[in-house]
């Protein structure tokens, strides 16, 4: 398996967690859900993300699960595994069974009681300390971690001391987004810290053309179609910058809709059913469900999309 | 000047408050965007709200802001005036001063140390007695009050039992909004609660046409492009939904970019300016400041939106 | 082993959990600490608690610390397991396993995404659900968990309608401590709720005599002298508030140290080490340190505790 | 009346804001309590603090308390004043009404939106610009500003380059008290920043012989006796700091209880109404009344504390 270093690039999508309707772990739509997102054009994935639901995973389930993706990547992109805990003792735990699996590297956000610029340096410290030599990612998403902000001076201490810190997931939403994305790339054109890998997903990546404009190397994020990220990313990297756009605005009313927080990950879960990646829309509790009028507001948003995807040939 | 009450509806545009280069208020301005804001399809106007820089005006240039506009607006459409305050003496005093001047009704959003619904509901008892029959718009929008939460069990009490309460802001985003929305229309349909007005805005509007289809009265925003939220309502009410989705597409992406928090201000301010309503884009500090690549980016979202409307003709 | 139910009373002590110098889990020193707290008075203990350092094992680690203490405990008293989680699945995955062992029964504390009286409501729901028929104890403590309020209409509805929640950890402070406690048994007197089990651990034990004279059942917290909450509660039980108030009173300063809330586990840990009950007052990272100044600030009110004991007699 | 400056010291009384029964401010009482404050060994007075329930009062109540307060110390000691605000202008306003009406300088705590180190450092250059030349007091109280940490490198950088900012509120509780204090010393020590006034009030005066120790220049607290402040700090000054613990030993049930920060200013105003200092111990709603199980817990107190005070004479 590849070792997660600064050179990732692309899109890394965030996977969901297959549930049966029963509420029981579905290890085939793992299997399933995987060569989706591979098909569709992840160059990477990761998983027990936010919205991976892994805190309802029982360490058992979760180790079963990281299992059966890495042996169906087989080695063809990298996975990232989030390891985010209350403490370093779990987090190191699942970080070395992980890594003894097969993954990449890991990601790791900062602890809920960090409040100042010290403290939130300390945790990434402690953390790599944990981790060893393990690579891994800094997850910046303040709506996701008890709105712990890391600033760019945090970012900088943190990536120039850290060398096992070798990329940046960076989701600052609503927040000081791509000034941050322009920040980051300015500290190493200056020499202050290694070129690092950014891959953006600000509001679940809402704001994709503008994050790849600042120098993000791609997109981390996991919306339902991932061939938006692919198409945008590549549209962009061809110099085709309308284009790009042209694309991402087909797909915004859509990825929008499934950035509502409390029912997001119910949105992307039917819309994932929908297209086949997976078995059953189930979410364990707690957790939202679409009622008639959100279904009726997605597959309206879908027939959109389609047609103006055909617009746009 | 018209009363607020409860079948208040269409677009009541959030108003920006301008200043000069020099950091002065602009009373001229104030007067060519008042007159902007109608002719874009303003059904009413919100002043000193969250996007109104009021915390950063003295008393006594509050009420030359407020004064001006009431002047301007000449009873042509209802007035609301925001008057959350830290106390509830300050909040009542400038409720009076500014139903003296001739507003039509003030907003007030929850207290910071509300954390229970006994709170929540206690507070707006609270201000409802310092209001005495000033008739009065819930905000209910936790990103720009300390994370309060306003749940569908504290909406209905407070609109049970307090009868100034005649309108709800409905912008709880990243949160449950379109079902609260749907929740709040099933109490009055059930006969629970009076049918209150409800202005919807969450996400700055990002939501729009969803939300009319939930049974929103209509808008309350300050999306620079007040036209899209005129448009879109006008589509929507003759019962053309998609046509009034194909208007708000056109206009999502830019919309979207001006709900960065950090920067969204400016970006507003930016395109009023642009748009000849206001002689200076220029914002108190301390706020946000757009950098050349912010503003690159605006501009090409601007043009492509230009292209998109003339596209759908 | 006896299981909690809601005639528990006296003093449940928040056990700390021994570490080596070198930071492994010291055993032995369990044994010794288990003693130690049962010897002063400990009518109950409660392990992997906040002050137990629980999110700095592992797994592995948290199975041994609870299964040597429930061995050196051998059924004398009842011990309670904090079991709260990120995830419900995890929650009932250690919350099986230590009943197994032999707990008492286990502690839940509110999920940090908790915000409304009917998400706290939810919450307790669906964690009795997870536990089936395992009793459980409410912590009700907002400074350890993300602020959450547990507001008295909210523990009713919990207590009302779930049967093994038996126990109310009560730890509202700086909050509305007393009166919830006055609250909490007038509900039972009027026949609203079941007359459950009230620890009392407001500030760390900073309002015990208070505590008592509201109806609180005892104490469950963990300052390192056992015995002021065992005569404290003795005196009182006895009749004897104004000698409760003086052995009180002669440990307050020091208790009070103890509750600082960067330092606190240092303090205790160090005066555990002084009075034998443990081989080594290591803390696990991250975790503070006691400066020269703290150790000079802790001996003088050891010293001074000491002699007004004396004095006492 | 003298100016704030850097050799502040002794005991700041934060005073309450009297009102009558039926709510209205109470001029007469603040005359009385005034003198109280004087009497009993202020060396200095804040006002409109966070316990004097400022946003209650309108600005005209504001400025007619400040005046009489002003007027009744005529000068012998110096006056603080409260002015943090949800803007800058209100501040600067506030700021400069009562500077013209002879106060000795002002105290700010930080923003409410404050999340990182830059943005706290930006607060204060921006408070400071607006305050022009008035000397300002550094408020560090993260329980009653929105949890905002203002950590010892954020300290020495606002002290280091705002020659106005003369004092340091040091109230970080539960929080790293003692050893921030310790830190600011250390920092002026090595020359690092000037020596600044710092005074001192965690867990409104919980630690003041300690605090006294670690180099605190006095207290700024409210606490309704305030011959402990002048008694503590007198015997600490003296060299006898066992006496000083004796007699802080003798208040300290009392104060503790005082903190509890729901009805803390209800108990506090109770005291300060039976001691004879206010003609009422009305609270302006919404706020805290005492029950008959608080009144009676208080009189126990107050009667154990005159007992234990004519035991050390």
């Amino acid at each position: 398996m590849p070792r997660l270093d600064e050179s990732a690039r692309g899109v890394y999508l965030i996977t969901v967690t297959p549930f049966r309707d029963d509420g029981a772990l579905d290890l085939e739509s793992t299997d399933r859900l995987t060569d989706f997102y591979l098909d569709k054009g992840a160059t990477g994935l990761t998983v027990l993300g936010v919205m991976g639901e892994a805190p309802k995973l029982t360490a058992g389930e979760s180790e079963d699960y990281v299992k059966r993706v890495l042996a169906r990547v087989g080695g063809k992109v990298p996975v990232v595994v989030g390891v985010s805990s209350p403490g370093f003792a779990a987090m190191g735990e699942l970080a070395r069974r992980v890594m003894d699996l097969g993954a990449s590297g890991v990601m790791v956000g900062p602890g809920a009681a960090v409040r100042t610029d010290d403290q939130a340096v300390a945790y990434y410290e402690m953390a790599a300390a944990t981790l060893g030599d393990i690579p891994f990612c800094v997850q910046d998403h303040p709506l996701a971690y008890a709105g712990v902000q890391l600033p760019v001076p945090v970012l900088t201490r943190i990536f120039k001391t850290i060398p096992t810190a070798v990329m940046l997931k960076h989701e600052d939403f609503p927040g000081p987004g791509l000034a941050k994305l322009s920040a980051m790339r300015a500290a190493s054109d200056r020499g202050e810290i290694r070129r690092i890998s950014i891959l953006a997903g600000n509001g679940g990546g809402l704001f994709l053309p503008e994050e790849l404009s600042r120098g993000a190397d791609g997109a981390m994020t996991g919306f339902s179609y991932p061939e938006m990220m692919r198409d945008v990313v590549a549209a962009h990297a061809a110099g085709n910058v309308e284009r790009a756009h042209d694309l991402f605005d087909a797909y915004l009313p859509l990825a929008r809709y499934e950035q509502q927080s409390a029912l997001g990950l119910a949105v992307r879960k039917y819309m994932l059913h929908k297209r086949g990646a997976i078995a059953s829309a189930a979410i364990r509790k707690p957790g939202p469900k679409l009622s008639a009028a959100d279904v009726a507001d997605v597959d309206r948003l879908i027939a959109r999309q389609d047609k103006r995807l055909k617009e746009l040939g």
